[in-house]
């Protein structure tokens, strides 16, 4: 059940057997010269999509769709907030649904960039109620933020799929899931070298000056369709079953 | 050119011929028993999508789906950011944006209670330029807003379709819009007056004693696919003329 | 009944027949070559005192005197606060005042540029209580901002002492209020061109190339004091109606 | 010169001959059964003034008029700005004022209660500067608050008017240069004691219980017109050298 | 009792038996050739332990080690808070405190720079409550700074030992204070001039204009280790007498 | 070298020979009934200072002695800043640093807490310099957050020394580092459990309830003196090498 797609009143009736809700969170940003601006926001958002295609009770929020990608910068197209922006904002997500009765939120993060500022935003909306002491009126909310590619078996899926090279960003398996979403916008162009170099980095010129097309340690010249659909399936699998559990107090 | 379905690669190339991007912006709030709460995020998406589809120099980056919806937060699944962290949010897109080159940008707006905010989240970015003087090293930036029911043509097709009682919140025609879009969809319920009050209103709970099933003024039953269909046509047809012109500098 | 001549007494004991206010809000910012800076904050100012001076139930608090001017930067003696700012800052004032008891603010608006961050704040000042809910302990707040040309009966006086070229901004209108007010302060220096361009603008600097002198579409030298005191008296007369309607809660 | 009198071509020849600004900053708060609401503002105000008329060379720019004064929101009609919006108002003012090339705002204060605010404000305005290093493309700004009662000779003037019980809030002096400006504002009303308690106080609840009619120290039914008028002539005679020795860099 | 060397098990218990809570305030900045970089943090925190050394229901909290500072920019190793993230870092303190259930905290400040911004920030906290009216569910705070330099006996210690030329930065008393504690740390290193200059300033480049070495009007080559530990026996006296008035509500 | 021990001369000369600077950054937060409150903020300070008595090119500054420990403010003494504030205090730190030249800021932390808001802080830093471009006027800045226990062998030496149940907090190794500095602080009470229980939180109250006394899965009564000895020689030799590297450009 998508959020963007229901009326309020299939939300008040949600609410009457459900108090949690699921959030995709992701980035736009760079995903070298054949990964898509928006792997990181599409991936948790095309996972959750087919999870909750096949299970009543997941709601899917909206997706966060812009996210802490300062050190992108160096290449076009990539937008950030900056991190006290994305805690204002995941607050002001945070108090509404809590206003409506929400009890527990899932985040399903798809940007090893943004887990920080993620928990960071945790902290801030915890300690609103922290605190305002023993007493508050403010109704308690549970937190998680999990990284698709954590999905139990996902990870295997991912390593069986490339079993080297995978890489850390741009990687082969996130621009597999989005080809698998996106055919139609498959590039094939020849990447130099093949697999990009590892290492860190600070800002964005910094990143830029060491990783040159953009993408870390990563041949994403391995994903194909097929394998992204792997990947979608698992994904979605363990997500039906992490959700689950998270809904009912786990 | 759909900024998350691009490559950093892609957007360079388009910064070659093209210093100016689109961006929806809406809000994720109750249209009413039949409405959708996307909707407002949704109709300048799909308008968006429909105007680029045909032409290859219109860069649309990510919706800004998430907007000032305070007064809806009586209805379950609205969200709402605060007027300032949204003047934050929109001041760091900016940023991100005219730091790779952008000179122009077209905000798309699907929701009348943002109107205010970007207005004012454009003098919040203007007002960095302005008041660093007249050799500031920031470059300028010049941004535009437009209603996709103000294009020009856009209110007269939906006057034609529904001549009494579009309406002003869930109005017919927004409806329509979703539901050419998303015709699996289309609720059919019966609303309980069939024409809603209008008014004015202030927080959250003073919207809800006064429109009690959330929508303002409007019949949304009048909303159909194929009228939908027609209004996303001539809105398509109007943004192109009119994002070309911006993009010339007009 | 002016907020800064009174004492505590005098306000509690207008609390017990009234909880509305009434709050001038304009600009200081240049209005050409013979406008003065203050002519945005003097217009509200000196109508809401005209307007008080015959009616008892009328408190009209402290005037709100820089807004949002970030376009006039270019030209010496203008101030800006950012929109941000401003919503701090009338946020805190509305607390207080709902402190007191106070029910009902009603801002009377002198600048075009304010009015977006008036509405954003008003939003920003709402969205507090709608996020905390139904049970909240914030009390309702009602506020309306009219700006004072819009005051019944007030546009046709102005159009009819100056049917042509009254303009936007420096218009002769509201130059004539405060010449009205301050007729010593008469400035008869020639315009050129007489009529000033008109258009839009982004910052300061985009503005001051578009309009040398400041003017934007008029032509001031068309003010005078008696044409000043006609709408001075018109827009009082007005004002009294709305504000008591207001008070009434209509 | 009165800024919200002048035009800005005004105040670009005055920038040709004087770079240093003159600012009243006061606040909106309760001053006893017999002292107004605007005392703190109108005081500086008033004296501002009464210099400027003499003197072609001082600048009187808008008064910052509500303050910081959360400790008399016990009583109605007092309004305060939080100190950490106050200090993002004044630099809005300050960055609006060098933009323009001023390089010496004198802040002229009338409230106790500001003064540490203000001093706040000044560090902030200074840390851009000293925290964007010794190359910093931000010009350099001075500024200097004074209270209006600490000009040379005006404390001698008042402890004359009123040997005794003048007091630390709602003075005899401070409500005497109200009177003054003001005559058809005095209030002739039995206070009760004569003589106000003195002490210190934390928030607006503490301050209330300890000062039950908002008066410290003071018995302000000394104040007489004559006696204010003295107080402005012997201020404004010592702004107006305190004010040339600081335009001049002194 | 110091907090940081304490449990919470201890911390439950001294509640049992005072509300109160000292917490030494400080800065990180330059104090000349011979003075220590953390001597204002080290002064009120060396004070404080030994006060609290012979004193056990005195609870010493954690030292707020950076202050304001923009000034001291020029010198290498200075570090400063913005006025506004001192305010907000105050504003958690006072709140996990009162969330404890201390009802008043005494701030032992070792930096003139500090002072008003201390007074700001506790206007910032006292208005939250202020604000939120008579029936704030917020439980009242009482706070109080007391330089250590002003407790009583210590100014004439000070000018007993240093009767000329103590300085206002850098003094003879505060650098012999910090080598009482650390006589390791004693420089001796030729002051040229042997007083530093006197004056007053704005930002940092300023202030090393006027202040080549540091100091203002100090000769702290007097500064000895007997004086300091004079300073220190006198001021932690004083210190337990003032503490112990200010924790029985005086 | 200690910053606060230091004089600016001292800073300059350093600065000569090294643009690198440690940062120990912890918490104030309750350690079950045996731990120490400051534990968190004590550990990396006295790993730090041990390693600098060994080595002249470290140089040590204050210690960040408040983090986020909303999640503690269960119990009495906690204090916690909220993650926004932590964010822009922090920054302030940096840019005071940057101004005077230095390059590389290594943060060595002690609280698994403060994680994820030092992160989002090094990305609030690098964000300012990402958004201004590749032609930037904000020098480069290089982090590091490194927590104490895991500097290279300190996880082994834990290991050995507690070889079951050192827990998540309130282990018996950070308790035994703060032994070994403050031998006359150990508590020696009985623990019931002897061995806490794990899991997961969200706010005060949550913790509170899952960790009655404040320990998790930790037995801090195998913490000893010599034990504690043990671990800070282990941290303080791999903290020479590691910071040593980093300032090397490592």
């Amino acid at each position: 059940m998508m959020l963007s797609l229901s009326t309020w009143c299939d939300v008040e009736a949600y609410l009457e057997r459900s108090r949690s809700i699921l959030l995709p969170i992701g980035s736009m940003e760079q995903h070298g010269p054949t990964g898509l601006i928006g792997t990181d926001a599409l991936c948790p958002q095309i996972i959750a999509e087919a999870a909750a295609a096949e299970e009543d009770d997941i709601l899917v929020g909206p997706t966060f769709n812009v996210g802490c990608a300062q050190h992108h910068l160096g290449f076009p197209g990539s937008i950030t907030l900056r991190p006290s922006t994305m805690i204002a904002a995941m607050q002001d997500w945070c108090a509404s649904l809590r206003r409506h009765g929400f009890e527990r939120i899932y985040w399903l993060n798809g940007h090893g960039g943004n887990v920080a500022t993620i928990s960071a935003a945790f902290a801030e909306v915890y300690a609103e109620r922290s605190l305002s002491g023993p007493d508050s009126e403010i109704p308690p909310l549970t937190m998680r933020q999990r990284n698709w590619w954590e999905l139990s078996g996902v990870m295997a899926t991912c390593q069986r799929l490339h079993p080297t090279n995978d890489g850390s960003h741009a990687t082969a398996s996130e621009v597999a899931v989005t080809y698998a979403a996106y055919p139609e916008q498959q590039r094939r162009v020849p990447l130099e070298p093949r697999v990009a170099p590892n290492g860190s980095f600070t800002d964005a010129e910094d990143y830029r000056s060491r990783f040159p097309d953009g993408r870390i340690g990563s041949d994403p010249s391995q994903a194909t369709v097929e394998g992204g659909q792997e990947i979608i399936d698992a994904a979605a699998k363990a997500l039906r079953d992490d959700y689950r559990r998270f809904a009912a107090g786990g």
